[in-house]
């Protein structure tokens, strides 16, 4: 079972998985090789040391591995470390994800069916193959489940990509039948490939970070990449169907400081555009307030991007309904 | 039955009713007094002459009056204008509003009570009681019914604040819902408050416009004064309830450059902001696309508050389903 | 007599009052109870421990009371903290406000009765006695003598509140004066009400912050509030004067980015905005070079939210008249 | 005596003072040359004739000129001309400025000996014996007292840098004198001298226009070499001193988006642009209700500069005081 | 030979090339057909009318036609307008292009030889192939001869893209290689394709506009297919440097405001932007002071997007060498 | 030889020149006078303290003085500090200035000499004359050698302002010449001195900072006086000349946000704004990258000013040609 490290207190005897971020070695004022490693895990980070069998532990596993640890935690200058004893790496199958990041706390795969089942509403022929065509796509749809929706603001976490799109399909889905006239098709299937780009957009195997082309392109040029790879296979799929639907991806920031080069221009766009913004911002509220609401307080902390703080009035909740009011005493007032 | 100003020709016998919306007398070069005056309907405007009997006549009404008018339609300096040989004043139940201004072309009173339908699904007592005092307040709900949501932008005419309040109150329903943990009544009862100061703001008897306390104040304050005026006559209203729920209404445009002096700081209040914003401009949008849209094109013409085009893409609607692709023969390869 | 906290020095013996911010109970290594405090004054904070007598000393405070207390100055990892031997509740009547708050330098009385007379110039009798209403509510009066005028900006202490609104009210007088055609009843209302909301926005009672309905809705609505309260109880006064009134307050920060949901429509109402925004404004950084020039320089820190140095031109006051300097030398060239 | 062109009716025997704007010769359709002018004055502009002893009369002014003319106002296609039977030139000094420029309204050497009077207040030597300098400049007090401040905005008309320069120096030293510790010599000097570039910047013999210097440079920055101009000939003025002072020209627009590539950095610099904004605004509203509020309206047309409407509440000056509201009354109550 | 519109007189005798913008039949008062045409060339546009043979000519040519007229020009209702006696569609090839549209005054073929040429010094193997293959598909070549660089700002005229481009290579060429450190093949080839999507964007057969998916996606997004499009046909270019390519479009805008979703990363990208933006507004300038600066004046016309007037200073041209001043004189002081 | 300061370690012995920052006094526990330093040179800043002959070393030198110093280097409380045995004070002319604070690779000397051969290419006399003032003045030609450029941004270094003025007059001279009708001349003065008032706006004999006339005035203002004090001497320079040449230092900046009061109005001003800007920031982020790119990264850290990360494509160069592409075979295809 996993021990986290958060949880490692002095004199511990530690017996878990971590992942090795740094591995350095050193030698010691008498002359002796060790080694000097960071292990993280999702909780947090702490040093570990090797000083005996240096040689031997040293080669059987490498920076960035997964690895099985035992070893004894110490204080040394008022930190802990952990002197390890036996080091060893593992297979990223034999570890637990979730052990490592922060990941969603839905079923990845059942959130997956129930967006397979979103898109099988589309009725427009073109759309529907074009979606099948990413569905059917293995190594698309294993990066699609693991991706986070972005490295800080909302759905910061593995499997945030697509809780995010399921969210935002739905919600297509229930603001577009409010209204006569949009078109549900192009707007659903624009909702489930708006932010696909964000795939190649973050690295997230190791740790959370932009990749070269995430940074230097962006998951909206991204994304219209990955769709034109798939429409390419369609041999038949329209032409203007095609602009219109990049025209989503393209614009479904709404404006150019927000990194749109273009901003909406049908209902349908101007529509996914809102629904995406609130879709990010109630969620990464959501996770915002989770961790840094501190306890007995009705306000967050502050919050740097959004530039402001946040109340949550549980008191509402708690109201109950008082004796004296009842709803009909008032009628006959 | 009405006749429509821009549907007059020269030389047609008119009969109909019509506003005044400018009355002048003057001297003709033989000395004789006649009246000039600017005859308006929702169609548009035209000047209207009386050059006899026109001291009878120039008492039997004023400015801002609805007028019973017969008379001939002639042309002058490339004008047409109307020779009115009858003239009488009609009051405001003889004639139909929808005549003079522009109008919802839903059912006010169909509108009305669905609304009510939703405001009882609010379980607090104290926010169901609150909005119960409104609905019981028909110098109230008369202008509720009738005012615009705005001059120009969206909802512009006669029951579009209604309009707009259930458009809203319905998407706060199905948004709400979509998400875990977000207090529904409160968000119900601020979704159909939050824009009920523009029964003051606007001034929409005789013409659009903006009263004096609307320019001076707007509508935001106002809303926050009648609801402030409700709450007071709730003798145990919480506090807390209450500056929470005024929070919304001076929040709802969500940031200082759009008129919220405060920025949204609960999630409720995120979300009405999202909303409210969403359901303006779907709604805008689509009666500029009715107007501004020329025969046979894609393109709307420049909207010049968006600073944009809008796009109508009909082919999407009359793209039939190619023989050559079905679903199934995809799920086949 | 007051000993402030950063006077106090390793092994001094201090007996005074202090502000209980925070109390936390503890367990010694040896199994023992003890108490930890922070004590703060108006000169800094220090940590407080309690070993002995700790149930009985316990019970006679809470958080955020004054205490008196008597104890020994010991070092404890480099930071000075006060071994408590006898701690005891001391009542507010008993304590010296600015003992434990920044206050204004002036006589609050003083400056109170100064702004009566000059509020007694008015000779519109409703403005005149919607004044005199608040000058008669002690539960106003008294608040409105303590408040802050900000938490950071301008006059951050208590009584800054009363000291900018006399100060505006003078500003008020001379500047209108110079000009032909301006309203002084009401620029001189509106100057001693504008920022009235402020009494409620901040809470300064043990710290200096905002509290929940200062942050919900800000000093601009909750004046109006108060504004709309007294002017209730007036039957009579005039609808057009009470929407120009609330104007002044609503508009006078001057600009939708700086939270005015309406800019100044009125000449007066222009004026009171750049008086207050200069009265604050020099203010403020009266108050920021009296701290932050160091010794010597002409140049203060940096302003971070002016974004810029201050300079101090002590020169030009040093300077003395040349002898070589006659003005009528210059004069028989 | 002047006879103004937009009193001018058809049929008149025109004989008055006009300025020749512009002056083209045509020909006519039986081969005679003709003269067509543009003749204008404060009230307006209108085309002139000349049909006759056309060779004698061109040669008598040019453009530009003024021109005492005689003639009679004939329609033409739709509009008024005068055919012209006399012209002759008339010098400067025959003609009164005010009848063809806007031109302040109070006396400008009045206003000028003012101006002298406030500046005797400085006692600083240097300061006082600068200004000394430009009061004895003739070619440049000549130009100060018939400038205009600006082409638009404010104190737009001949005399009106003299009008707001004076207007400025009093308000410093007012609103000065109500605050302890700023330094008065500065701060007058400075307010007299602020906008001195003018004088350079704006042409204003003709018709009022930027100048080409005035155009690439401005008068922040003409006004700064005039003040060095003058500081050189003082060879003992002190070189902080000068610094400082021209910080003050610099900085007076108060922000870089307003043209100033420095934001004022003392105290006074900070008042004098707050009082120099407030009276180019003050005075530029003024100008603006009192040509821009229709007969009978509260509210002036919409200012395309300030984008918005002004209020003009009248009603507060025929505001009676009421006979039942007493001031004892409510101190009874 | 081509007889301009603007050229035409009335009672002219016209016979030359016109294009068809717009054609309707109308019905004349006595009952017989005509066609209203709008007839329009490089310098306007003038009204035609068909009065006899109508169903005849009407069939011979269509809207958007390019046709050779005969008729008279007359004038009706103080306009001119061309009775037109013989109609008659002709093909592309027969008319002047540079006739009908505003042109390059440079030589087409010229300039891209000269394009070719630079671009042959780039050395890296993968953007020299890639180029080539641009250079070597005759339907995009053909589109970036004749493309405009914008429809308004700068180089809006035919052969505009290609001039612009050129220009830019050789910017491009002179400024990296005053750098150390840049690499050229990089900024050369980008340079070249860096506007290239607006073969796309814009629709310049007819009239210079926006074509559907220049509005919906922008000339970045689809140049960045376009390059897409090449580099998957040669099969081993390299990764890295496809994303490197693609981020020079993307980023040329600059900042986020101008349109570019990412700003420039790497050198060569920074100036690629800088030097793009100076030879568009150099050329957007030199044109429109080409147009707008009246006669004898030294300044331009308002330019709107630009928000200010351009100077002329011509004198400096005319400046002659003053025999008074010599260089060696100064020396020698 | 000198010894820096970063280089220093743990009982070396020290003899070297460096800087004295800070100089203080103090007593120890037993009663004896020491001196505290704060030495520092280009490498960093390191404390110095003297126990023995303190009144003898103490007068021998003062704070901002060069001293030459021996001693011994101890480890206290985890810093090293330098127990002096030996101090004395060096003249300026003893020291290398480089070892003290950045400074330019490039010779100076020769950098001034190609300028000097620039701006003999000016043939329009007066410029020419004007430049060779600046040439001859050799207090302001040892400040043009010595000032940095900026503090912070750009050519931050000794020498810098002479490094960016030659380099940007070669930039002017080689984009002048790629277009028709720009006036080379002028161009080619206003790049050489618009920065020149840098001499004066930083201070940077030992340190880098903002003179306090740089920080009242700034260096375009400062440039202007300069430029206007040597014009003074040249008796007949033309003014329309003398305007022009200043608006280029004035307009500089090109936007009034970044501190030009004017925007460029003439064709070589627009591209001495653009070249400027280039400039600037090529040198900026090539400083940038040298200190802050990470060994094996291609990422820059985060430049705080500008934003972003830069990336540093360093495969380029490393890019070689693979085998099986060869130029030719291409073309032969």
């Amino acid at each position: 079972m996993k021990t986290y490290i958060n949880d490692i207190k002095e004199n511990d005897q530690v017996e878990s998985h971590f992942l090795v971020k740094e591995k350095f070695s050193g030698i010691t004022k008498t002359g002796n090789t060790y080694l000097k490693l960071k292990l993280v895990d999702r909780s947090g980070e702490m040093e570990g040391r090797i000083w005996t069998l240096v040689e031997n532990l040293a080669e059987s596993f490498e920076k960035d591995d997964f690895v099985h640890v035992m070893g004894k935690a110490v204080s040394f200058q008022e930190h802990l470390q952990l002197n390890i004893t036996h080091i060893e790496r593992v297979k990223e199958e034999e570890i637990l994800f979730s052990d490592f990041f922060p990941m969603t706390e839905k079923d990845i795969d059942e959130m997956f069916q129930t967006l397979l089942e979103v898109s099988r509403q589309i009725r427009n022929p073109h759309l529907s193959r074009l979606l099948q065509l990413f569905w059917e796509d293995e190594s698309f749809t294993k990066l699609f489940k693991m991706a986070p929706a972005s490295k800080w603001l909302h759905h910061n976490y593995l499997g945030g990509l697509l809780e995010h799109t399921l969210s935002l399909a739905q919600l297509a889905l229930i603001n577009a039948s409010h209204y006569n006239g949009l078109n549900l098709d192009l707007l659903l299937t624009a909702s489930i490939l708006h932010d696909l780009g964000k795939v190649d957009e973050l690295s997230y195997h190791r740790s959370f970070d932009y990749s070269d082309e995430g940074r230097l392109l962006g998951h909206i040029v991204l994304g219209i990449e990955r769709v034109e790879d798939k429409i390419r296979q369609l041999h038949d799929f329209p032409k203007d169907l095609s602009t219109l639907l990049k025209h989503f991806l393209l614009s479904h920031h709404g404006q150019y400081m927000w990194g749109s080069p273009k901003r909406p221009m049908t209902l349908e766009a101007v529509m996914l555009h809102f629904l995406d913004d609130m879709d990010a911002k109630i969620n990464g509220i959501q996770q915002f307030i989770k961790r840094q609401v501190p306890e007995g307080s009705r306000w967050s902390a502050y919050h740097r991007t959004f530039e402001q703080y946040f109340y949550v009035p549980g008191f509402l909740d708690q109201m109950e309904t008082p004796d004296k009011i009842e709803k009909n005493e008032l009628e006959e007032e």
